[in-house]
């Protein structure tokens, strides 16, 4: 699928890191139609130090961000989690693979899971099934292309919303939310 | 202060990574005598974006392996914070500073502030304060090569715990108690 690399005009990269597993998916543009590059799984449970755990995520996004040159990175990123052991983990995870777009020059924008599945399904609460199966449809990807991981195609709903909310009419710059726009630009929004 | 890299016979880097402000300290050994080689503080606060903190915290990280080429890296790491949300920071400010010394084959040990308190003032509960005068005397820093932010003091009081905590008779390889010792290494221990 490299070929579709150089006839894309904008190449997103979408991340879900974790611990355990790490998700990423690739997505090209061309005109206004978004397709599937590339998506895959970093397995890091055989991994059992966490520092070797943390250095792997570093180099594998290092490696993707070299091979298909994304112009952008967005990352799945919860707001609240368990506990603050949890939290701290998750932040080092993003960390790392935060640190090999930015010493790339990748801006990156982040997501909530729920921002993620409104996007791409129209319904917040979706489930990961849902997000899948609606990736397969938008994206016309074969059965043979689709990995079963949703870890992945989480991923690849990250990069699939941040082409959406950077392509509306009106740029969101990342708002995640009309009240939240509103309030950023108080003076494009009138009638209110 | 630099000519003193070429005569170490081992050069720790200890960092405090936080999201306003993230001390460094750069201590070499020669023989069993730890010195002073260099220490300072990277401001975050005129950064106004998330993201070009993280990416400042790489960029300075990286350049300070690059320079002394330490040989360990000593990262003080609170394992309890006020919520979630300060902990997914904390934990993004310590990825990207781990990513650079992970990216450059550097080891990575952490050690809890009071642990750090604990080593250098003989109190768990000491204050930044006493942790700064006593590695005043320990390493017998003058005056203008003493910098006054506590972050550089704390984190020059993480290389200098490492160093105290990988030169025992027996090694503890990163344990935080003796107690914890024991545990890892029950046959180590006898008469108890």
């Amino acid at each position: 699928m490299d070929s579709k690399i150089k006839v894309a005009d904008r190449i997103i990269i979408g991340i879900d890191p974790g611990t355990n597993l790490m998700g990423y998916g690739i997505l090209g543009i061309k005109g206004k139609k978004p397709s599937l590059i590339a998506m895959g799984v970093i397995d890091l449970h055989k991994l059992g130090d966490h520092y070797t755990r943390l250095g792997r995520i570093y180099e594998r996004v290092s490696m993707l961000v070299d091979q298909y040159c994304p112009d952008e990175m967005a990352i799945e990123a919860p707001f609240f989690g368990k506990n603050v052991q949890s939290m701290l983990k998750l932040g080092r995870a993003q960390g790392v693979a935060m640190a090999a777009a930015l010493s790339r020059q990748v801006p990156i924008t982040e997501y909530e899971p729920r921002k993620i599945k409104q996007a791409i399904t129209g319904n917040g609460a979706a489930s990961k099934e849902q997000v899948k199966e609606m990736l397969r449809r938008i994206l016309d990807i074969s059965d043979e292309n689709l990995l079963p991981q949703l870890d992945a195609t989480d991923a690849l709903g990250a990069a699939l919303c941040h082409y959406y909310e950077t392509n509306r009419p009106i740029p969101s710059k990342g708002a995640s939310s009309w009240k939240e726009y509103i309030a950023r630009n108080p003076g494009k929004v009138s009638g209110l």
